[in-house]
């Protein structure tokens, strides 16, 4: 790809996305695209030019998912990208692999990847799930939409998420973090997904430990000083 | 206290939290009531009336300071809470005692805490922005203003947040996080500080090589196939 090239579909990234979402700003999109190079240089020929366009744009489509949650940002993104593309000049072609990795990059559109490129997009983007970045980016959404950080049972302690059906930190981590590790598509993304696994799962026992325990003793000592 | 009393206090926190704010949500306030029990179990003379009280009330001053980000919530809710502890009939020493307890509980107010229990309170506060609740509350609150994770240096590398000037959650672990755990006034506070510092410390220091690891090889990896 030329320098050019790139440049043009990073301003197209940029007027994209919401730079005051921390979970999905441009520096995910540099992530994603580092880590995709990364698994990239583990894989046998690879298109350079479509997985750098393809990581570029592939959440392109977020505004739209933001204003309507209903929204698939993987679907319009795609036809986004494919628009914008053949509107510069590029081929058919190349504007269709381009969709087709984005199209598949999200669980929620339900077209799992096909080419290489569209394996390695999809394990970029959910290495930034994976991990101390995962957590982090979890964590600002749930901060973002007015999601507690856990539940609280009936009995008075701290859920640990795992049966919720309202959603909190906690439950997330149960439903979606937690699962997530062995669902990659490509050997390098697989190693770089384990190498992570360990400080979310740390993270994850040491809050609910930090939490629970001071409800447990907590309650304990509130009914021994009331009269 | 009564559980009557307690009822009743409860009631006025409950009806003052944002229960959309996972940082600063009535969970907090559970966290650092049970905190609070703790260290004041290892302390001698404790009033555990003013405790109870000025723990459920600390933060109602919240909701003001949220509408107007120059109010003190310590300040407002001092106030609050003696304006409304002395017309339930509570006596001017009482509710003089939990506003002073409320004054104190915040570096911003500039009112250190002199009684035991303004020490508790603000140790059994201070604990919850320690560990990976910290951690926690402070992405949460990061998603919520929508500021980034972190600054990207000139050199194109992720900043360790040390010396930004722009607010990032590296930067605000840097500039409060990894200084508060000296800051603690009773024994048992340091203790409980100091048993949830390694958690913060190694989340920041994993999700830094997580992020910069990506950064300073992917930028090497696309200069390398660009033509």
């Amino acid at each position: 790809m030329t320098f050019e090239c790139y440049s043009m579909l990073e301003k197209y990234m940029l007027s994209c996305v919401k730079k005051d979402d921390p979970a999905h700003d441009e520096q995910h999109i540099y992530r994603v695209l580092y880590a995709a190079l990364e698994i990239a240089q583990a894989e046998q020929g690879v298109d350079y030019n479509i997985l750098i366009a393809a990581c570029l744009l592939h959440d392109i489509g977020r505004p739209e998912q933001f204003r309507d949650p209903r929204v698939n940002h993987a679907a319009v993104g795609g036809d986004k990208a494919y628009a914008f593309l053949t509107e510069y000049g590029f081929s058919d072609g190349f504007a269709g692999r381009i969709r087709e990795c984005i199209y598949a990059h999200s669980y929620r559109k339900g077209t799992p990847p096909q080419s290489l490129e569209a394996k390695i997009l999809f394990d970029a983007d959910k290495l930034d799930v994976a991990g101390a970045l995962g957590i982090a980016r979890t964590l600002t959404y749930k901060g973002q939409v007015g999601e507690p950080l856990y539940s609280i049972l009936p009995d008075g302690t701290v859920s640990d998420g795992s049966k919720d059906e309202s959603p909190s930190f906690f439950q997330e981590y149960k439903y979606k973090l937690e699962k997530m590790y062995s669902r990659f598509y490509t050997k390098r993304g697989t190693e770089m997904a384990r190498e992570r696994q360990n400080t979310a799962v740390q993270f994850y026992e040491r809050i609910y430990q930090e939490a629970n325990g001071l409800y447990e003793a907590g309650r304990e000592r509130l009914n021994a000083v009331m009269e």
